[in-house]
């Protein structure tokens, strides 16, 4: 190890201890509502062989290649010059668990229902709310040969139920269906659609009037396609409502799979309107359409209110061409949701905080080195009732030992007496009285570390 | 997408759902029993520079480096070419750990006690128990300046706990003490003890006569020097005996070193002799010096009984000089327990099994599409209460909704009445009955798959 102190790696987040707890509890949240909804937890590995990664071309190069450093010394170059056997670091969950399913299609039981919750590494340029190493909880549910489109509703209300026991700014979830564009597009005798839907999709960052001339000078549209491709994706419904149906009619266009893809959307905005309780909000809005280019339905977004600036926190859609192994399809819907990107800026603003920055709730003092051992047996007692204990590290005097446990945190000071009984302090309060190892418990809200948002103080 | 079933990566083991359970069971327990000893929770990054991983040389050639597909192409080559801004994924958790207390000394209450669940990636020959992608579960306590040596016997005892509740065969843990064989080698007039070291390491590998043969034709150690070092490594103690002490003094050799060394070790033994039930036993064993040499004290390895060919499952030692920021150094004592080498022998083996691949307890069959409704509604206040809980994925008969359930072993079908009334069956006994979704709730057994041993069938 160096013998100077080691600097961060930009774009490659690590959290405190007590920035940790935030993390695991927002974790447990995920999984247990994830587990309540039926989701199966899977992992897949780090790696996937770069011809997987790279088929559908469109980041290539973020893509971190991993290689043996044997192999490396052994043919210099080459870690890029393809093949099956240069590896890959996953850049989001989708493409891996799509490759799981053809490769267990056997095993598993459909429609498939997976939550999974892992690392994904980019080499993107790091800035707030982008990082190169973040992880990401995805569910999808996936059938074999057709699936059923109300799982498009459901993924919504399973993130609601998730955002809902989440102490995190409301978030308002983006709905919008690639069909619905692409067939009004079509409708308006478009050729380049895809070239329309990259250009639309900027509209988030830059001003409508360029995305306009980039339709017009770049793309080659005519003014009145340019229009009305604008009108399309500036389109925003309230929570709930379906007017955009009517709206969207009302621009004259007609194609058979903008109707299609208006059934879909409006379906879903139906489905999810009733949903929230302030936490969550579901709205379509017509100019979400996604960049990476596997979606083929419903597609959405979501955004932290006050926190817009981080881009979407939670995102995916239909995929119904994915994963296909020649005999049989399996399309499938899934929402990832960005963890670190949501948990990071919060942290880093001192918004969410997490009570103390160990499970710690009790810690036995030692009285001199030769009684350790009846400490350990006092920490014993109480773990075996789930109590989060702690033995003091050295024998010193007892207001060290308290001070030991007042620099993290730890509510509760055990002293064992010379004479076999037992007191506890509460060294908040001061309070101190006699205890039993056999039965006493610290309060219900001190037995782990709590979890609670913190308004900005001006 | 590939249009082929894609094939397993050699060496990167992943789970089906039902294995996946068992996982994630073996890790709730040990994140539970880290926590309840006050060991707060951390995760580094993936990658580190290269140079923080090979300071200690040892496995160079088995590192994974890591380049953004851009760079490899920008400048071919060089990847190997060394320099701080090469990176590469860790090949064990304690080196990143060492430099994040490095990083975060400041923010750190010490000593600082982490447990830290991660994968990390080696370059080996895959074979059984080992892996080139595999999870780790790290205890260590780390404090600044010195560490009280009663933490060395504190480790065994957290694993103690955890194997307690794990269902595992009996483990038994092997304890040595860097010092102690240092100190014989010194007193013996050895010069070269790393090189003795590292034949006699080979012991569980090979026969005594073949490392016998290697000190004297290979180090250049005298018969009678060579006698006595086999004649250490081959000591072995009864589970809690400390009788090792005066054999090795009856070996003959004299050294203050040693002297230590023997007092630390009879000290680790003496604590941990009562522990386990039979679960784990602690046993001083004078062959075990582990291969990575960063270890100053302190050392320890652990088998499963019946399992003995995967290697060691639960390794570490004390390191006093690990991390060093030039004014401070921060001597630890960890152990790191192999998830991946234990479970999936035993996964493969089929010896460990969990009662159904899905967290869901109850299937609410739907009578048509246009009551898809009323069963979500049912689900809603089932989950509501902690029971999880999943919509039929399609209307079909109901025969049809009670097999999909049946497939994943999910035990109960309820079924929404058109009279507005509710009825739940158990599909294993047939038992049908009526039901309020507002207060019924499952057996405890049932409520979340189950993990159990079955004894191999001959």
């Amino acid at each position: 190890m160096a013998a100077r102190t080691p600097r961060p790696l930009s774009g490659f987040p690590e959290l405190l201890p007590e920035e940790r707890v935030v993390e695991e509890h927002v974790l447990d949240v995920l999984r247990e509502v994830f587990e309540l909804h039926g989701f199966a937890g899977v992992e897949t590995r780090a790696v996937e062989p770069l011809s997987v990664l790279l088929r559908k071309g469109e980041i290539d190069k973020e893509v971190y290649a991993v290689r043996r450093l044997a192999e490396v010394a052994e043919d210099g170059a080459a870690a890029g010059a393809g093949g099956d056997d240069v590896l890959a670091l996953h850049y989001d969950l989708t493409v891996p668990f799509a490759r799981y399913v053809l490769e267990n299609a056997g095993k598993l039981a459909f429609p498939f229902r997976r939550y999974q919750v892992q690392k994904v590494w980019r080499g993107e340029r790091p800035q707030e709310g982008r990082f190169r190493e973040f992880r990401q909880a995805d569910v999808d549910v996936v059938d074999a040969g057709s699936l059923a489109p109300h799982h498009e509703a459901e993924l919504p209300l399973v993130m609601a139920d998730a955002f809902a026991r989440l102490p995190l700014p409301p978030v308002v979830m983006q709905v919008n269906n690639r069909r619905l564009v692409e067939g009004f597009y079509r409708g308006l005798g478009l050729a380049d659609t895809a070239a329309v839907m990259r250009e639309v999709d900027k509209l988030d960052k830059t001003s409508p009037e360029r995305v306009r001339a980039s339709l017009v000078d770049g793309v080659g549209l005519g003014e009145r396609e340019a229009d009305a491709c604008l009108a399309l994706a500036t389109l925003r419904a309230e929570p709930g409502s379906t007017g955009f149906v009517d709206e969207v009619r009302g621009l004259g266009v007609r194609d058979e799979l903008l109707d299609q893809g208006l059934d879909e959307l409006a379906a879903v905005v139906a489905a999810t309107g009733a949903v929230g309780g302030g936490s969550f909000r579901v709205v379509a809005d017509l100019s979400i359409t996604r960049g990476l280019d596997y979606y083929t339905g419903t597609v959405y977004e979501s955004r932290m209110t006050g926190y817009e600036h981080l881009g979407s926190i939670c995102s995916g859609g239909r995929y119904d061409a994915l994963a296909d192994d020649g005999r049989t399809t399996y399309p499938g819907v899934g929402l990832s949701l960005g963890v670190t990107r949501t948990l990071v800026p919060l942290l880093q603003r001192g918004l969410l905080r997490a009570s103390r920055p160990t499970p710690t709730a009790v810690l036995v003092a030692v009285a001199d080195e030769e009684h350790r051992g009846a400490s350990a047996a006092v920490a014993a007692a109480l773990r075996a009732r789930g109590v989060a204990t702690e033995v003091a590290p050295s024998a010193a005097r007892f207001g060290k030992q308290i001070r030991y446990a007042d620099r993290r945190s730890i509510p509760f000071v055990w002293f064992p007496q010379e004479d076999g009984s037992h007191e506890v302090k509460d060294i908040r309060s001061g309070d101190q009285g006699p205890a039993d190892p056999a039965t006493w418990a610290p309060p219900a809200e001190d037995a782990r570390p709590t979890v609670a948002w913190h308004e900005p103080t001006a």
